[in-house]
């Protein structure tokens, strides 16, 4: 085993190894896997993480790179076995620079999410990223899983956001790609690569970051629909009467909205009846509030004419607006409050999506009656959370049963549709085998090819995106 | 030598021997580099691709591919030694599905681009990739070169603008990474890999592609400027006014425009005092185009009440915008009819754009007083086309000789202010060295590893993009 103590010496910031400092960097905030570590490390700055890197390769220690440990996959989170340290991002902070006028921020990987949106806010811009951990999830965490959320419809998910990176590759080589440039067409496209490689392939350092004008006024609406397939239809309307300024299309079920209503305390249904499904749909204005509100009425109008549209609420205010928003935006906690989840986080060509839903819920209510869906999500992407909870009265020990099969038969229902089972949240542990199980032989292979060139000693967060490589010394404590 | 008559055992499509047949695959369309080849092959599908690259393989013959043949850095070009094929995609190009639900469209790799915005426009959407050569240039080529036009702004370029691809790989499987959909996190981006890597990878086969709903009207403006900064602040001013129905920005000075006034039969000078430069201005609306139009009034109002704008026209018929627009299309070719021109294809952050102009020009004025510039470009993406023309009485042979000096003169205040060397043409043979100067070891040495785990055979479209490796065996006729 390698003496830790060495690692003092490398490290300007802080090397933590008492169990107690430790701990929670062992545990996913939702505590399903917890590992074991040498040490967190806790670098200031790139040298410093690239110095850690080279010692870690040096001594045949994993590393796991680490932001505001909110992911959903278990990418950040050491494993059971082997020796390995987490390298936290979290001193990494800096805003480096603010540019207004090319639209661009450069922000080192530990910042906070909401502090890039407040620093892109003080030069009166915006950083459209938007998701339910914007308190207290990391840039370089959101790069490192291509993070979506609700803005991906106008702007684009985490890789369309980015423009350049600093990377510390595998080797512990600094690689500046800190490019602020929207073209720029001169070899590879490593900057991508990195992107979504959930810390298997380097440790993202700093990025440059796209900013945009920011709205001045929004409209929301929830309207009252009797089927997916209406929402579909409702979104090519909402494409063609609001244009760019569509900023967001957010599907739920009625279920989903009573369970807000039964735990949000001064929740109120925005519509009179209950209808079987809802969309949120805001729209944006970068000069005029009353021009939403205006294409807003015009898109609901058609709704109606064509028949889609049930019933519909309109914000006339900025609360208003907060508070349809947050009937959406609390659904995830409140199925939290109703019991045990077995949470699919899929997506589907936009084609598919109405039939996969009808296509899923008979096939759960035939093989799993203990089961019923509470289906919400990103519609505009195509990006579904196909939830699936307890029936009243089913004990969570039987739902925690259930999810190996019920993940299945979602799982190759989405994949016969030409679908992926992870839209947003990656692979790391959670999904990366059923991942290996549906993708082809050509594709698995070039991924491990490329894993092998960039990480040749497979020290960057082994066993996660992709399964332990047999050949691998690292992780077991020494060359 | 192998034998060329065993490939036509292999090929189903055509496999062209004779020198007459094969010349024109052999010379770039601009004529500046021709190269040799044993055959031009022509497949009909991926399987066959998939075939041809395992003949190769085995037989130690490099890979060419080639689509409209209209790339401006040489990429599709044979070299003028080894043994190599030229890898036609012109006979796959069929258009698979078009998905108007999705806003999807999937197409094999030789469509003509021309071919693929008809095609969606018949299920009235939009596919908005534009540049000049798109009446024979391919979705192949698009690709490989991630090209842009004047589009990007708006829509993004080519990478962007792509959810899935096919791909033959380098050692003959064919990839089916034809995905259509928004967001899908389950491993290694390969799609963005592939792209741009300029053929050095793999065969992109097919792709899906992303298409938006038409604008129904649009106004074109053209405004006339004292300054580039003037541009960007009038930049800032359109996209709060216009938001995403900002659709093209676009900067030229005026001895472009007297350029095309003097070349063009019938093209007219769009405001009565000639400036020092001229924005083009693009709005378009989803619903309206009287929306457009006033939209357009109101930003060139502002400008004017900012004193960024001496004089504008507007556009009032589809007629007139189309006549604005030639404006700024016909430059390049105004040039090439003017005298030999020394191109540079850059992009700058945003901010460094202005000073890059007056710096460069004042280098250039004072370095090589027998040329002058005349830049033009898609200033929304800080993409310029920083073109050098001789001044009268300058004979070809001395811009030729001038060429290297001042490329590098150019280039190096480029990249002192962060900016690329090759924004949308990639870099072929024209850049690869001059790109490989400018880039740090650590890039290099990513850029070679992926192109030795993916192309181990060094096959695929050898010394393009990256010098040829000297451990190479490809290319010289045999293993």
């Amino acid at each position: 085993m390698p003496d830790i103590n060495e690692l003092r010496d490398v490290v300007r910031g802080r090397v933590l190894t008492d169990p107690d400092d430790m701990a929670p960097f062992l545990t996913d905030w939702r505590r399903i896997w917890t590992g074991r570590a040498l040490a967190v490390v806790q670098p200031d700055d790139a040298e410093v993480v690239a110095a850690v890197v080279r010692w870690c390769g040096d001594h045949g220690v994993a590393i796991v790179p680490q932001g505001g440990n909110t992911g959903l996959s278990g990418g950040a989170t050491p494993l059971a076995v082997g020796a390995c340290i987490v390298l936290s991002l979290a001193r990494m902070k800096a805003i480096r620079t603010v540019d207004a006028v090319n639209n661009t921020i450069t922000v080192e990987a530990g910042c906070i999410l909401a502090d890039v949106q407040a620093a892109a806010q003080d030069v009166n811009r915006l950083f459209p990223l938007s998701l339910a951990a914007e308190g207290s999830c990391t840039i370089g965490g959101n790069l490192a899983t291509n993070a979506g959320g609700t803005g991906v419809l106008r702007y684009g998910n985490m890789r369309d956001l980015c423009l350049g990176l600093e990377v510390v590759t595998a080797d512990g080589a600094v690689w500046d790609g800190l490019r602020a440039l929207r073209k720029d067409n001169t070899g590879y496209d490593l900057r991508d690569l990195f992107i979504g490689s959930e810390g298997t392939l380097g440790v993202i350092t700093a990025a440059v970051l796209k900013l945009f004008p920011p709205s001045v006024g929004r409209c929301v609406a929830v309207a009252a629909l009797e089927c997916p397939a209406n929402a579909l239809d409702l979104l090519h309307l909402a494409q063609t009467h609001l244009s760019g300024g569509l900023t967001g299309f957010e599907l739920f079920s009625d279920f989903c909205l009573e369970l807000v209503l039964h735990h949000r305390e001064g929740a109120r249904r925005p519509v009179e009846e209950s209808a079987p499904w809802y969309v949120l749909i805001e729209a944006s204005s970068a000069t005029d509030a009353d021009l939403a509100n205006e294409a807003m009425q015009s898109l609901l109008e058609a709704g109606f004419e064509q028949g889609l549209v049930i019933d519909a609420a309109l914000s006339s205010s900025e609360a208003q607006a907060e508070a349809l928003w947050a009937l959406r935006e609390d659904i995830s906690e409140a199925q939290g409050e109703a019991g045990k989840t077995i949470k699919h986080d899929v997506a589907l060509p936009l084609s598919q999506l109405a039939d996969f839903i009808i296509e899923s819920e008979a096939a759960l209510d035939a093989r799993f009656p203990e089961v019923r869906t509470g289906v919400f999500g990103h519609v505009g992407d195509g990006n579904l959370h196909f939830n699936v909870l307890p029936r009243d009265g089913t004990p969570d020990t039987i739902v925690e049963s259930l999810t190996g099969p019920v993940n299945k038969l979602v799982h190759d229902i989405v994949v016969a549709r030409g679908g992926s089972i992870s839209a947003e949240h990656g692979l790391g542990v959670l999904r990366r085998d059923e991942s290996a199980r549906y993708k082809s032989e050509v594709e698995m292979a070039m991924m491990r090819c490329i894993k092998h060139a960039l990480d040749p000693r497979g020290i960057m967060n082994p066993d996660k995106l992709l399964a332990h490589d047999v050949g691998s010394l690292v992780g077991q404590g020494g060359k």
